[in-house]
């Protein structure tokens, strides 16, 4: 399992740094997004990622730079891959995610080889804004895009938006609320179910259990009983259960307190990290984060990885021009987890195109 | 005045090459923009074109390779430019632009520091496929953007759309029917009022009429009497006006035959090759022209320079790796134009970034 960071930047796009975008790829080979920022389609052609592989797209709230472009990848992934006929694309996100692909996708007149179905997560009250309904969108569902399935409609229980459902071996995404400027913004946490122990094949063999179905049947925790009348007990053949990993994935924010719980004990938390500590009353202003916020935050949930993302354009990498250097960023999350005395967590500094492995770690 | 080309591809952006966006730099330095796919604000950026000298934005067809990055750039502007607040931004293209836009900086809750205004071009009968009705789209105005102006609705006259209209000192803009695939699809045709010559400022002198208001009149055509009662012809004293320059902009198009008239006598045309004379058939069934109908139609229209863009992904330009040729479009062109006896008529093969000066000439 990877995360590869597609766009690290704020804002807008450069020619050295995309937008909003991140991929997750599943052990399985399949990739999830989160966010879609204009130029995303690009990044992705640059990486190690194939479009064909995308079966999910998670928008965490709908500035354009993190929303502007969903309607072109999806388009090109559609030019470009050869998919399955019943393949469904499945993309969440905010409310007008919905008509927003739509329109864009039926005005340019763009025929899908797939279909694809958009689930909304609804807003509570407390993430809009006192002027909310000045920006008033259409939402009218009468009529779908031709390749549209109907898509579904996520409200909150206590805060927490079940986006997928919890189920034996699936993984599960819920999303809890992100405080942004203005705007419903959502973070993801997505859970591995745990997998099965390793077979102890030697101590098998040595009971005279051979390979073939009693072995799959002890992997999933049944105790058989052998040709010779033997019974085997499974938990004493099988290793301890690899936990599943869970991977925590924010939107733009500068107050996630709301979704702790979902995301407590994360193998992995990505956060913003836009302006510096010392510009907190900026980064506020803006609803965004200082590296400080973040790594109380993975303090907060007891994460074990930090990555941070979402630089704002004034700071440079190592091989552009002179100006404040992105490791300053890095640096400031570190300070602060050592103060808060949380050393089993590492910072990461996102880059463009940069692939972070996710270890499964065993329980 | 100068064409730029900020993308030349087809279909879809690349590390390499972006989707179409060209430039039109006048002579006080105000840019005018004709189509903005996906990623045109990183091009801009790459380019000598500033995006607060945008001054209008027109929009060929709504294929999303021509349309994606409108709202991205839009946004754009905002971020980065200082603006006078009295400043409108005009925008022209197909009818469901101006929905599209709004849309897109509604949910996106975009503000602006400047006014726009979308003024859409309706469709003929004519421009409508069959399955037209399949494909609707909202198009109600109950509620502009905040920064939204009411746009105008121009309809055609024989075939010309009046897009911006002739004035004495204005440059005008007329917009005609390219065909292309399924979707109503538009040329634009921009001419430059012609400018008054220049004076004999020698003869003048040796006349007695010193530099002052009396030059500003016979420069503008008004004989005048000098204080000691001299009468001096403007047209003794000026030389030929200068043509105004034409330069006509095609959107994607396999038949551009209803828009020969306003586009006679371009000194400069831009029109689309996709794919080489030998895969004709292919280019029509997308709706596309090859290099030999390019060539036939600079021929048609008697112009003078004929720009090729939007080239198929499949031909390299000389940096990239094997495959065929962008050079076999531009040889293939100036083939077709000897085999017509146009040689007044030069072809130059668009690459992004490309800057064409176009040389105001004498009459």
């Amino acid at each position: 399992m990877q995360v590869v960071f597609l766009g690290t930047a704020s804002c807008f796009p450069t020619a050295n740094r995309g937008v909003s975008c991140i991929a997750l790829r599943h052990e399985d080979g399949f990739v999830w997004l989160f966010d879609c920022g204009e130029g995303s389609q690009i990044q992705l052609q640059k990486s190690c990622i194939r479009p064909g592989k995308i079966t999910k797209i998670f928008i965490t709230h709908l500035h354009g730079d993190h929303l502007f472009g969903l309607p072109g990848l999806v388009a090109t992934i559609s030019t470009q891959c050869a998919v399955k006929p019943d393949f469904i694309l499945e993309i969440y996100g905010p409310q007008g995610l919905r008509q927003f692909l739509r329109q864009s996708l039926v005005l340019s007149r763009t025929e899908l080889p797939f279909k694809y179905q958009v689930h909304e997560l609804m807003p509570e009250s407390y993430q809009l804004p006192e002027d909310w309904e000045n920006w008033r969108f259409d939402l009218s569902e009468e009529r779908l895009h031709p390749q549209e399935l109907q898509g579904t409609q996520i409200s909150a229980r206590n805060d927490v938006w079940t986006v997928i459902e919890q189920k034996n071996t699936k993984t599960s995404v819920l999303a809890g609320h992100n405080e942004h400027l203005r705007i419903p913004s959502y973070g993801f946490v997505v859970q591995e179910p745990d997998a099965n122990g390793k077979l102890d094949v030697e101590k098998l063999k040595s009971l005279g259990v051979e390979p073939g179905p009693l072995y799959s049947q002890l992997k999933h925790g049944k105790d058989i009983v052998t040709p010779d009348g033997k019974v085997v007990k499974s938990n004493e053949v099988l290793g301890p259960p690899k936990k599943g990993r869970k991977i925590t994935i924010m939107g733009d924010t500068c107050n996630s307190d709301k979704m702790i719980q979902i995301a407590m004990d994360s193998d992995a938390l990505v956060h913003e990290a836009t302006l510096e500590n010392s510009m907190v009353e900026n980064a506020l202003e803006k609803g965004h984060s200082t590296p400080g916020m973040a790594a109380s935050y993975a303090f907060a949930i007891n994460a074990k990885l930090l990555l941070l993302t979402h630089f704002s354009q004034r700071y440079r990498q190592s091989n552009e021009e002179d100006g404040p250097r992105l490791e300053i960023l890095q640096r400031e999350a570190e300070e602060k987890l050592a103060e808060l005395k949380h050393s089993k967590c590492s910072v990461v500094l996102a880059q463009d195109l940069l692939e972070v492995p996710l270890y499964r770690l065993s329980t």
